[in-house]
């Protein structure tokens, strides 16, 4: 690796590496190769700068990255995200999940543009690492051994205060499961923004760092080339994001009005995708859901922000009959992967699932396809929730059957043998069938993370979602929009305002780094971000060969269109080539 | 597929060609292409031909082929093997696996050169397929459902008389367990030739097919083009059988005669791969079973021939104090992955443990491995083989537990998140650890078989086996050798009369077919075979970075010489380049 030093150090950041073998950090400026990516596209470029990419993702040569995208750190609403990356224990290739909260925000504004964790802290220890202005101190962390998520982060911020920043793993995690994800605070203090995909839960636990405490006291935002500009975009943005109609329908209803929605499309993933219509949809819709929210009043809340300054706040506080709170937020791909996927009609057992694998610290995703899985091969019935909740209790206990569960929905389906896996480069479908919305079949196919909605949804394309032809020129544009978007640290619903004045984002960057860029710069992004990944992952060994979706499902009929996955292999091949 | 019809169906008998779907036997003319292959060649060419390399392993585009070598039919001794193949649901590559016993002999009698299971049979259905000279007889099964293997052989031989040989799963390949292999008959009816490895029983499994019953009753011999010179040949090749060294030495002794040799290079398996050497080896030695055997007498036998015709005999019977049999044959890979890999030093619990993984029709070398993983998780400790017992039944009782480890090394590895798993392609490594004999760690990093001794063991070669430098050379050479025998029907063991006398194998095919190759026909055919194999293995989305050894392996090193596998990547790829 040769870094050529930019020597403009204050206003990239720099990179803070922490080798767990030794205890130190490191900080160093930032090289002419990173300076002007962010979030996903550069983890994938410090992937392939700094990962063999044949390496054990649970061995010593595995990295665990942090990295804000380039705009994070300005609480513009909805852009303040962070990218975490590694190997993929699941996939075994590039991975980056991203989630809300302020862990990007406390990082931007303590400067760190990447922050690498590398080495190997010594067997049966386990850490808090706490960075401020001033460093890093190493805090034993025995005491928070096993502890879910929600008790875990209480404590934290008992001892650290509300101000902070936190991003930690829970039992999942330690236990090295594939499917633990990485949870960071919400500006309440709630450690529900999860990181989801791909095990990253899973590196952090073999580090043996069970949280990362980002305390930016004392720190100034970010540098901004030209403020006045900046703040004039900022209003600009405002306004697009209020004017734009989708903003108040995620205001209302939050992700979960995409239910109604996926289910008119005949897309729903049903009884582990068995149909594409959940006969009872409309009690998981976001409509439903508003009403049951009003009617409880209590905590439940109807919208909540996961980041200072989000005017969308698609996030809600479930609470129940009570007004005790029993989750936040509940989310469209958890409505239909315990929900509907598992045959259960009912929020209020969702919720507490969604409870559950939260405080686990695990993809609710990969659980739920998992547990699907599950159904068919016997170990619960479809509509059970009482049976489905002591099947995540058994990953919590961490038996044989747990520990199978909690390493995600291919692992399942193999151990026991089902044929019916939803799954694509060992991760699983999220809630759109592939056969109904066949571009984001296209996309579950060919990204270089694996099935994930968020690489590249097209239910929204002006298409017919059942016809093969043209998915995958709309799959394309989706896939480079949504990893340029996962490098800026904007939220896919940033992209609302963004539609409506799409000069925007050029001049944010302009300003804030003193570029010169046109709008292409997302889509430019997202390419050289996917080409990146696509770079790696041909060194970790993949080949067309992975980018098909499951066997099973270009021959098994999807109720009610009776549609199969017939993109034509060659079409998929071409999508980047 | 473009068959060109030979016209010599006699000399090269026909394809049997069973389609689960209709119950309809087709019986085909060979083609020019696959005429002049046998066994494991003839298996890479009908799955590269009819196979679609992609496929699931597990689904209804798979095949099950059953081929026996060139030279079977006569009863050469040690020449009669059979070679069963498919898709492999263990590696998801190439597959072929030989055993000896009787199925060779019959289907050459039957002129059967290659038998090829293909469809699906109707779900929850179980079928037993009797072939005899007047073709196919489906016959339901469901009475034998579950059956542990030795049961039901008993209860067909029943059925179908002494003289019949039978091909058959046991409950593991029922269940579709990844470390299921195909059993076959002895000359004395016992179902314990088991083709062995990657998981061939579960594709059998997934035919919904129990056994098949091959009748050769009224069939002649396969033709001999050269019935003089061939009979000559025969009795060059059985003196010179006889007059090597090391055919006593394995009819003393057995394959069990590896045991001291191994641990006195240091190489033999102990408590997951720890150690290289077993501090009680000679506890389970061959000289020890020996010892044991004479002393029992009663229904132990120290020789023993699986075939008809036979030598060398290095099959045994293994009695208990009060002289009954336990199991029959006990071998050194059993001996060291479910001896001294599990801290086990006990003939007798390791003959138990070998009749339980025979009866439920497992690979013994998989699940040893897969034991010894679970030892490191904790769920077993080294040394109790009163427990390791116990989790052999799990299997048998398909708990999740038992379904993890029927599942393979890898699965277990992976699920009980242990780091250190001996594996390459996802097949667990067989008795000689690839640190301290490293030709043999070539030949497991490099066949496209996945980790296998029978792929290309190299202990015998006259070299410095813990010097990486010329192991490539070694392996590519013993790799040639044993995929050319393995695609005559040549039990390794034979090799000992042909490296007295290495025109004979030459003879032999001229006469028998009347051919005209040289004595280099079995690295020929070899590298044919190996050729065939990578061209699957690339279109099912191999790549060199499945030609690894484990990283753990390269890091940590293995007492008592302290060495890592240290055979260069470059090296490896270099190989068969």
């Amino acid at each position: 690796m040769e870094h050529e030093n930019t020597g403009k150090s204050d206003l990239y950041g720099n990179i803070w590496r922490i080798d767990l073998t030794t205890k130190e950090l490191q900080i160093e400026p930032v090289p002419g190769s990173w300076s002007q990516l962010g979030g996903r596209a550069l983890i994938a470029r410090v992937l392939l700068d700094e990962v063999p990419p044949n390496c054990e993702p649970l061995g010593q040569f595995n990295k665990l990255i942090f990295a804000p995208g380039l705009l994070v750190g300005h609480r513009l609403s909805s852009c303040d995200r962070i990218s975490i990356g590694s190997k993929s224990p699941l996939t075994r290739g590039v991975k980056e999940a991203n989630a809300g909260g302020k862990t990007g925000l406390h990082m931007a504004r303590l400067g760190i543009k990447v922050l690498i964790l590398e080495g190997e802290a010594a067997k049966n220890s386990l850490w808090t690492i706490y960075l401020n202005r001033d460093g890093i101190k190493f805090l034993n962390a025995d005491g928070l051994r096993g502890l879910g998520v929600y008790e875990c982060a209480k404590m934290l911020v008992g001892d650290f205060g509300k101000k902070v920043a936190i991003s930690l793993i829970g039992p999942a995690g330690e236990m090295k499961l594939k499917a633990a994800g990485i949870q960071n605070l919400d500006k309440d203090q709630v450690p529900s923004r999860i990181a989801a995909r791909g095990g990253l839960g899973a590196v952090m636990g073999t580090k043996r760092v069970k949280a990362i405490v980002f305390d930016d006291d004392g720190c100034s935002d970010p540098p901004v080339v030209d403020i006045a500009g900046f703040k004039a975009s900022k209003k600009g943005y405002n306004k697009a994001l209020s004017d734009h109609p989708q903003t108040k329908v995620y205001f209302d209803y939050g992700t979960a009005a995409m239910t109604q929605m996926c289910n008119g499309f005949g897309g729903m993933p049903t009884r582990n995708f068995s149909s594409g219509v959940f006969e009872v949809a409309d009690k998981i819709s976001g409509e439903y859901l508003r009403e049951i929210l009003l009617k409880r009043a209590g905590q439940s809340k109807t919208a909540h922000a996961c980041m200072v300054g989000c005017s969308i706040q698609c996030s809600n506080v479930f609470g129940d009959a009570g007004g005790e709170e029993i989750v936040s937020p509940i989310e469209y791909e958890t409505i239909g992967l315990m929900g509907s996927n598992l045959g259960i009609n009912d929020l209020d057992t969702i919720a507490k699932l969604n409870y559950e694998v939260n405080d686990l610290g695990l993809d609710s995703i990969e659980i739920g396809a998992a547990l699907g899985v599950s159904a068919e091969a016997g170990l619960m019935d479809f509509g059970d929730g009482y049976r489905a909740l002591e099947l995540v209790k058994e990953i919590r206990a961490g038996s044989a059957l747990g520990r199978i569960l909690g390493n995600g929905v291919d692992c399942t389906g193999n151990v026991l043998g089902i044929e019916r896996i939803p799954a694509v480069k060992k991760q699983a479908i999220s809630a759109y069938d592939p056969r109904a919305i066949k571009g984001t079949g296209v996309t579950y196919a060919t990204s270089p993370q694996g099935a994930d909605h968020t690489s590249g949804l097209t239910i929204r394309a002006n298409i017919d979602h059942l016809n093969p032809e043209g998915q995958v020129e709309v799959s394309r544009t989706a896939q480079f929009k949504s990893a340029g978007y996962d490098s800026l640290g904007v939220c896919a619903f940033a992209g609302f305002g963004f539609s409506l004045a799409p000069e925007l984002i050029s001049k944010f960057l302009n300003c804030r780094y003193g570029w010169d860029v046109s709008e292409d710069i997302v889509l430019e992004l997202g390419k050289k971000c996917i080409d990146l990944e696509i770079m790696f992952n041909k060194q970790a060994g993949f080949t067309n060969t992975d980018d098909r979706i499951p066997e099973w499902m270009t021959l098994e009929q999807l109720p009610p269109h009776n549609s199969v996955f017939d993109v034509p292999d060659a079409e998929l091949d071409s999508i980047f080539a």
